[in-house]
């Protein structure tokens, strides 16, 4: 287990899908900073399953308790317990599933690496994990904004084979991605988007997408070379995100098929001090922030588990079907949006911090 | 700063591109296996420049120098200095760049971050940061093969425009791949790249590409969730690397597309344990190896540094023109295949070690 | 903030005296180990205050709550979320401190480090801060006990003046200890430090004391050298208890008055390897267990709170008389002894799975 | 292993007493920082053995070698390697010793450990290792002094019996402390040390010692709550040097007899904030450093090395006579000093990077 994250701002998280409740400690968060539960709560509140029909139909509150670390309103700079009760509670949903490990997901790694696992739900690899990471990701979230201007907005770029090239992240607002149910502002694509998780969903099978992200606000300076570069350290945290299998920054792969000449991003002069014509950087130089803003790409498979009857084997090797009988999404991607921010929320906020060393 | 990796088989490395040297210090290396210089030296000559008329003309030995941890040719468990004298320093090809930060170099970060930063040669951005990296993770692949037979090989799959789907990674030796001066171990598309290349010097462009890995062997249980799983450690590792902009584990992005019946891996007998019938997943299921094969792919952008005139801005922010005069190669991803090879070696001793405290 | 300690059994505690709660998150625990909260109730209550007419007169349940971790009473090797919920806030007795800090107390200091402090009880500074240490420490206790049969014992060796040097740690038995209200085993020094602790009592003042500990049946090979040698961790969790001055191992400040050849353990055969004939090392050699009992006495401060008028000045630097009115202790010493034990149990947990990777 | 120490000043130590080499990869170092080998050679040169007739007489230069780090005189921010060479490498010397574990030294616990260890020289368990850590520290304590006027002055308090209590530390200098061959400042009590080492070399015993240290100029503010107090992480420091055995801080052990009346340090203004009238808790309040001086006491047993012939084992247990011929000190106080000078430092400096983040 390696349940903990960052250097300055440090968050522990912890919390299975089925028992008393789940969360996170974050230490390292500054003093004096006003903060309240509802601060954190509208993050929880977009992860949440069950917002609309394409979801899963699970409903839980997930309110979120601050356990320590306030007086009267303001952060005190010590360590803040967060806890979200596990309500909703139906273990039997997955009795059946303890003989056979379910396809691409963890029962059997699990099992292997423990010698034991959660009978149900999936332990630490069920989404419900993800709860500890947004509510702290949501604090260091509201410092950045506070502090530096920092903004971050992901959305949802791909959903299956629909994709949708036609967005400007630049002036992109929360507001914009959830005026969609699949958190794709592009209005035409999300409308296909929506078509597509209908149809698989009708089909009891999964689909996978991407999500992209915009940084900001970014100033230049952010990021430790050589390990925690700014984008090593994304990329870390981003595939320790469940369901995710790839991530970009700036061109990507795409960019390896271009030339020197034209991928280099010629410098001018904004404001006092540099910025690029182009950003096939991504913001980022040699690990380092260079004031454009940062932009990335996460890739997440489809779902698992689905309803589909598959062929597979159980523990003991021997050939099986499973068609599993659980809640579960059809496409988790929306849902993803603000667990991608409030994840790269907790890496810059940590990097923010360290560079202070240098001030 | 944060220059070093690895929670048990800790890695610190040190040096600029224009020093005394580089080098590294490996902490919580096993005691008592067979170590010598020849086991670094054998990945150092195939990171070296100079190899073929396709990279950079400096001729730099390279030679390392174990300083410390072995006695009688066998580890002692304590840690071991690895030090690489720097030759052929020629800080006056550089001089020139002082006013003028190279774009999409890091020279204008650094200056942000630090600022102050090496007025010759890149310091720690410079390609030769990685020698370091790499004379650790040779030390990491030998315990690896030896205590567990856990084989590395990467290959390069796509050079600018030509890729190669044609390789079956499943037998592919390190022979092979060295065969073709592009490392590209499907000969007519490694002609194609090698084609490209000259090309690319010619104009005094650069261009990128794609290096593909595959680690044979990995037994189930290596990977620590949930911030520390196994693909979240190689995507820091590999996005880590001077010039990477993107990582992809077992499908990737291309597994967006696809839907969860598709993209399934069925369970089945294979000797003792389970296996899948395919391998989307990478080898990796909820951030634990699988015992299948861990298949990855990183992103390398086109070399930064060229000859060929760039418009640009100094540091003042006037317009200038820059053409690069000092040494760069036109493609950096063959000389990346051992890189790529002994950071994943690193990830992966660090994670096995890591599961000896469940045994 | 640094509120996580440990390398693979790295626990991370939160709470302050009076907010919702105090805890810790325990990361890194084995998996498959049978645990239930009594396990944990038993170390809380012998750390709670107003076990008897000595201690404050504060009534706190502390009942723990395990959150996370565990499924039909085994833990799953995923992190533990462990809560005590807080009662009787009582934040009125401490108002009129809001402008006096207490002498030798952290409400100076906290001020200046965070620029904002608790304004009722002391915060992270108040000894409640060592619940989450002691409900984790019991789970390492119960881990060593049933995996290597080591058993820590603690007790009180001084009280103020009062010392008792008649006690032989060898077979000593917590029961041993509780049997007294001082927990100081040698019955007619336990008698003195009684009568010492009520007259300090009814003087409004407070009292120090030592507090030794003996860990057997730790085995030859628990420490990594060289900055975390088995005594510099111990000593580290000691001196990050709250009013601890001091720590010795072994012979500590006598010994330097001793001839090496004095001091010099001699080796003798024990069992199927070596022991020592004295053990003025306390059970450590290089850093490293010797397979000889681990011995350490910490060094406690008298409580900096007393209800006895004392001459200070406030936080404007202007002189002025303080005479706390809050619930306190004259003599925490007592109540160390399970705090104590817990953190050496955490220190001893660690190494022993760190070990685990030479095996 | 474990030979890395900080938070961001981190240090990794590598190196044995005969290998090529020991030294140091510095991580974090602050940029813009003037530095050259003379800064680091002082110190070194205060630690090496054979600067009298005292001490050992190994006649070592112990010359520096920076490896990176720096440009121009100026640090950059990225890792400093420090490397110093060995010669006078005798292992002849130590040939007997390998049947014979050396009492009370790490001979056994490292053989238990790694199940190998260096022959010759005691590994990383000779005083040798210590040579990275003063070669960092010493960096350390020139920003200290640089950027905070922070002064460290460490004596030798105690050799064996002989004690002195006559020292006012609050304006000591090294050139005091250097002013005799036993480093205690007050003559009288140096004298009859004197007296002590050369009897006790002439028996072939050895005595230990106290070493004594002040830090000043330690501004308020310091120290990391609660598990990185800065006690506690000096403790860890003091208690990892090697053959120490022992750590106080402000009134120690001493102290557990004090009433809480006495003890208790009154606030009095200073300057523009608050100070105390006594200093009983050694410059910290809750790990915080309080702006007072920071006064910490540590203790050395007797060098386990001695020519006097003891009774003890050999690795199978049969019993055998020792007589160590390898060259030893009889007493290493003195040249512990700077030892704990430049662990100080580095403790310090890490922690005041740390509390920048609060800035």
């Amino acid at each position: 287990m390696s349940s903990s994250f960052g250097t300055l701002f440090r968050v522990a998280t912890f919390g299975e899908s089925h028992g008393r409740g789940v969360g996170a400690v974050v230490d390292g968060c500054p003093p004096g900073i006003e903060l309240d539960e509802g601060d954190i709560q509208t993050q929880l509140d977009r992860r949440r399953p069950g917002q609309s029909e394409l979801t899963t139909p699970r409903q839980e509150a997930d309110q979120v308790q601050i356990l320590s670390g306030l007086e009267n309103g303001l952060t005190l700079g010590t360590p803040i317990g967060l806890l979200v009760r596990n309500k909703d509670q139906r273990p039997g949903d997955y009795g059946e599933m303890n003989q056979i490990p379910r396809p691409s997901h963890a029962d059997y790694t699990y099992q292997m690496k423990y010698g034991i696992r959660a009978a149900s739900g999936g332990g630490r690899s069920s989404a419900r994990e993800t709860i500890g990471r947004v509510a702290a990701g949501a604090i260091a979230e509201k410092i950045l904004r506070a502090r530096w201007g920092v903004e971050i907005v992901a959305w949802v770029s791909a959903t299956g084979t629909v994709e949708s090239d036609a967005i400007d992240p630049m002036h992109l607002t929360r507001t914009q991605v959830d005026a969609t149910l699949t958190r794709c502002p592009d209005l035409e694509a999300a409308a296909r988007m929506e078509d597509l998780v209908r149809e698989v969903k009708e089909a009891q099978d999964s689909v996978g997408g991407i999500v992209s992200c915009i940084c900001r606000g970014v100033p230049a300076g952010w990021g430790e070379p050589v390990f925690d570069k700014l984008e090593a350290l994304l990329a870390q945290a981003m595939l320790s995100l469940p369901a995710t299998k790839g991530f970009e920054i700036g061109s990507g792969f795409a960019g390896t098929a271009m030339l020197g000449s034209q991928h280099n991003d010629p410098f001018v002069r904004k404001g006092t001090g540099l910025g690029t014509l182009s950003n096939y950087a991504g913001g980022v130089l040699g690990g380092i922030s260079s004031g454009e803003p940062v932009l990335f790409r996460v890739a997440f498979k489809p779902v698992a588990t689905i309803g589909k009857t598959q062929q597979t084997a159980d523990f003991s090797g021997a050939p099986t079907e499973l068609a599993a009988r659980g809640r579960h999404d059809p496409c988790v991607v929306p849902r993803a949006v603000p667990i991608v921010e409030t994840m790269a929320a907790q890496v810059l906020l940590d990097l923010a911090l360290r560079q202070k060393m240098r001030e």
